[in-house]
């Protein structure tokens, strides 16, 4: 048999910039009953948004419009809402490919919006040593997560954007199935699949940012490891670098002014 | 203190084709420990593997390419690979746009790949009544799920194909934030992430096939309900419809032909 439990608590304070958020979670999970505080073997899972307030990663709401390009790397997609602004689906500073760049105007004071965390895999590091430390563990692993839109499927899931203590993937390769036969495309994204189980408990509306998660001993790691940014493919490696709108339209100019196939 | 537990059993027999998998699973349930037998709010969740082999949703390896073939409605993308057949993302006919349309060579006997199931939803709805009459329930989910990569990202994770008995989303447009501002694109995929959870206790090489996930009680409903048919994107509203690749290489003939825009 194999369990997994997840849990989130109620109590994390209001973070404000400049606050040491491995403390503040420290404090919040230390001060669960017994069998809640985190373990050896543990993973703790965070998201990016109190991350993001405890880094001061605050622009006012005024410049939601010019955060989110000032955020772009590449723009992947974009499509005209009306009496919107346009949708635009853009490769983020982290290499992330997500709607708005990440920018975010949920659970923010009014007036404000939140960017992402420079670098969640610096921070997941930060919080891990402050969270073993403060509560006496050897080896827990730590996640931060981000809600994220998907080509394909409606609705949303969250994802991990940055992670300490735990390997991002368990990779099968090598391995066998219940037949025998070698697995050599399973690589499943670990990470990612604790961020969406994490967030059935946390939810958005109700202030849990913080959840612990039982029972993935085996992919949590002595070292700070290669971190979420693993996950993210690489530009080249993509079929779908661009929005087929935009590929289309790059091919149609292309076309008529004559020049070569400069598929990229 | 919002909990979630998932649990996989070891112990399902082998499926073959023509086996009723509503009942077999209701054995296996039935024989655990009381605390883990499933109750009223509880989620089955059931990997698509399994109701394939009972549907009897097998062919013969040789014809995999042909196989692939058959279940694709529309190519999305395509890669050549040195040595192998050529990648091939498509949408199949239940709607989902995936690597191989699904079809798969693991986990299955030698000389066999199995195909999706032909309607998922209803795999779920069959599953979910058996598993009410034999084990006396009267509000039970049922998510059959599959595994499945994702552009801009490496890994794999498991998203919900079918459903019944759970709202496949968690709809929170008309809530408020911690903030008091109204939540208006947040609409979760609450079965993908139930899927996601269940992936990292079944896992794909020990055969626990099965899980049971507590603490969606408030996702449970007394109906069917819409299924996770629900979660699939209409290929209009889609910005990736087509690979950058597929989609640039029309630009360029239409544009080289001298056809005015055929964006699509």
């Amino acid at each position: 048999m194999e369990r997994l439990s997840v849990w989130a608590p109620d109590g994390l304070p209001e973070i404000i910039p400049g606050d040491h958020l491995g403390e503040l979670i420290a404090d919040l999970l230390a001060g669960l009953e017994e069998q809640d505080r985190p373990r050896d073997g543990d993973v703790v899972v965070v998201t990016s948004k109190i991350v993001s307030k405890a880094e001061g990663r605050v622009v006012a709401a005024d410049d939601r419009e010019q955060a989110i390009t000032d955020e772009t790397v590449r723009v992947v997609a974009r499509r005209e809402r009306p009496g919107l602004p346009p949708l635009r689906i853009v490769e983020n500073k982290l290499g992330l490919v997500m709607a708005a760049a990440g920018v975010d105007a949920s659970n923010t004071p009014e007036g404000t919006v939140l960017l992402l965390p420079v670098d969640p895999d610096a921070s997941a590091r930060t919080i891990r040593s402050a969270l073993t430390q403060r509560l006496g563990l050897g080896r827990i692993g730590v996640v931060v997560t981000d809600t994220a839109g998907r080509p394909w499927r409606d609705a949303l899931v969250d994802i991990a954007i940055g992670c300490a203590g735990i390997t991002p993937t368990d990779d099968l390769r090598g391995s066998t199935d219940t037949h025998g036969r070698p697995l050599n495309v399973t690589v499943t994204a670990v990470v990612d699949e604790i961020a969406a189980a994490s967030e059935l408990v946390r939810g958005k509306s109700a202030g849990r940012a913080v959840a612990v998660v039982r029972g993935m001993d085996r992919h949590v790691t002595d070292a700070d490891g290669p971190g979420a940014r693993a996950l993210v493919r690489g530009s080249a490696d993509d079929l779908f670098r661009e929005g087929s709108a935009e590929a289309y339209a790059r091919g149609l100019a292309d076309g008529a002014a004559g020049r070569g196939a400069g598929g990229r």
